[in-house]
């Protein structure tokens, strides 16, 4: 498998398979196997009549997911209701995994989240990443990788895949990184440097942060713009479900959107981008707040004793991002803005400032801007969660390979 | 009809029908007709190895477009091939054609096109729109679509639907406008004062000048953004040959997007606007053109003589846009920007600063930018061609109603 994972199948089951009669078949079982996921556990006369399929035709695509070991029956349903007692049925706890990776600044993280979604295993190492040639930390992650999938196994599980969260700009055949400068890395084919027994994707972290909101976020709408300011800031612009990814897979650079046209210059080549202004080294150069161990901890620890040098810091932040925001919602017309990332962890210094000047420059409602519940989990979690959605996506092509 | 027209199918033939032999089939009809629309004339043969399906399958799709009066054989192929002669197939120049409107400050206009994309009938008005009320212009705009109508179908062809190109801000009902600033109209069910007789879409006008580039532009990506300033300055984001709506319907409002944070005010509640710098009204004031009749055209003639203030004026705002597209093009990451509307006319004196600064502000190699050739003509066969585009996406739905 080339492709990106999620890329198989951009918008749900099915929508890169020919229009025959197995391509049909396929993409049935993608919703069948979605449908209990999402809803389950569900019998097979409540899955016919969500995805208005006949029973006995749904009854064929369940049989055939029970053997594929995707979905397991629960035993028949409590009496009471009319007619034969179906079995319940829910997507299975065993089987195939999805395996996310992340190449941090500062650390390296690693889970296997089985198919309803719940993390299985996981490893972190806490370790300085910044100016560290690829090839050694392509090697320490994938003994991460080994040993997760080793917990993985003992739980009968076996993974189906390996998504890896990077900070920087990921060329579209998904294994290439293009130009990490906070890793200091550049065209760097990192597929390469990883083991090959396991269909790969590299995608960045904010990419991943923004489907992990998407998928795992708690009443996410299905058109936002997430905004996940580390080290850089990055965004993932959602539309409709789908990840905007852009010509070269390097939409939602946010952080190089001009605030000031004639601001400080920026290793971008601009001046006055965001990252000049809220950008991570920025708000603590600005809060006065030297680096160190969790700086964002301290920035927070700091604001709520009521530093006011660093809570000036993070409202001038607040309000350069809210200039940004206006021109990308201008552009996007999203239902939400959620804060992910580092920054959710400042988000009741910088939200103020932020909304009050996405307010002032929009005619009509702003747009509502929320906090992601997931915070700096999000990249990861989103990039395991990328396999498992494959899988959902396309569970033949999964039977083939078990 | 109630979905705006090209919204039915958004993503090609048969997004939305179900997934059912009865679905596969109008899916399949959709693409056969498509085929032979951008390659034709085709064979059967031809058709079928386009698109995957087999020759016998193909040609029952045929016989029914045939039979639905969509598509025509042109005679036997010429002799000189292997095998039987075929007959090649042509769309249909009778038939179904799209009616398009359009609502400007200082004009009315309305074009039928058949499916071939030729547009056989047309009629201009020229008027001072700018806070006449809009029933009285609905009723001008009723009158020569009447007409053109009546001239199509002394041509064989009947209407198919009427797309109407509107400044301003259209909810995604398609019919409501929210907000038109330039006509001095808001929330106004245009809908409502446009005779019910056929399908009806009301757009942005920059939504169908983005579109018309998508589908008639010369060599177009499917990944774009295409700016379009005309008393106003909108822009349509082309992603993956999809129009980006939006919400609310309101994406692409690049006219509001802050260029100078402390700028001046705007109507929309901002400050430092790209509008404030690079609309036309801006512009004019900036070169000291007095206001009148064809403007831009004024514009172009004293830059064209060398007059110092108009080439300042318009390498100011080229500036303004630049700044403004480094956001979009960070954002977005689209393979083309496009110059389109009023704008394309005076493209020689604003391009140079424009790309000056979008180079400037990027690392590695900037976006490129090119000028429409479609000019102000867009949003019109825009309009036209989204009605030709939904017979093509679904035609047994056409030949349902006629």
């Amino acid at each position: 498998m080339t492709a990106p994972l999620h890329e198989v199948h951009p918008a749900g089951p099915g929508r890169a398979l020919p229009d025959t009669q197995q391509g049909m078949r396929r993409r049935n079982l993608g919703r069948v196997l979605h449908t209990v996921s999402a809803e389950g556990p569900l019998s097979r006369a409540a899955v016919a009549s969500r995805i208005g399929l006949t029973r006995a035709a749904v009854s064929t695509l369940v049989d055939e997911l029970i053997r594929f070991g995707l979905l397991e029956e629960l035993g028949p349903e409590r009496p009471g209701r009319v007619g034969r007692p179906g079995s319940a049925l829910a997507v299975s706890g065993r089987g195939p995994a999805g395996v996310g990776a992340e190449v941090g600044v500062d650390h390296l993280a690693v889970c296997a989240m089985d198919l309803r979604g719940r993390v299985r295993a996981r490893a972190v190492r806490h370790v300085a990443n910044r100016g560290r040639s690829p090839k050694p930390v392509a090697e320490e992650l994938a003994a991460l990788v080994r040993q997760v999938v080793a917990d993985a196994e003992q739980q009968e599980l076996w993974p189906a895949g390996l998504a890896v969260a990077v900070p920087g700009l990921i060329a579209r055949d998904g294994r290439t990184v293009v130009r990490a400068p906070n890793l200091g890395w550049h065209d760097t084919d990192l597929g390469a440097l990883l083991p090959g027994d396991l269909p790969l994707t590299v995608d960045n972290e904010a990419n991943f942060g923004g489907l992990a909101e998407l998928w795992l976020g708690d009443g996410t709408p299905r058109d936002f713009l997430h905004v996940s300011a580390e080290i850089g800031i990055g965004a993932a612009v959602v539309v409709d479900g789908r990840l905007l990814r852009g010509t070269r897979g390097f939409a939602g650079e946010l952080g190089h959107v001009p605030v000031e046209p004639d601001g400080p210059a920026c290793a971008c080549g601009g001046r006055g981008c965001l990252e000049q202004y809220a950008g991570e080294e920025a708000v603590l150069r600005a809060a006065g707040v030297e680096q160190g161990e969790d700086r964002v901890g301290l920035l927070a620890e700091r604001a709520a004793e009521g530093d006011e040098r660093v809570r000036r810091a993070l409202r001038d932040a607040g309000r350069a991002l809210g200039v940004a925001l206006t021109g990308a919602v201008n552009l996007l017309d999203p239902q939400l803005v959620v804060l992910g990332g580092a920054l959710a962890g400042v988000a009741p210094w910088l939200l103020p400032s932020l909304e009050a000047e996405l307010a002032r420059r929009t005619a009509g409602p702003a747009c509502p801007v929320a906090v992601s519940r997931l915070g700096p989990k999000g990249p990861l979690l989103g990039a395991a969660h990328s396999v498992v959605r494959a899988v959902l996506d396309d569970p033949a092509a999964v039977a083939e390979r078990a």
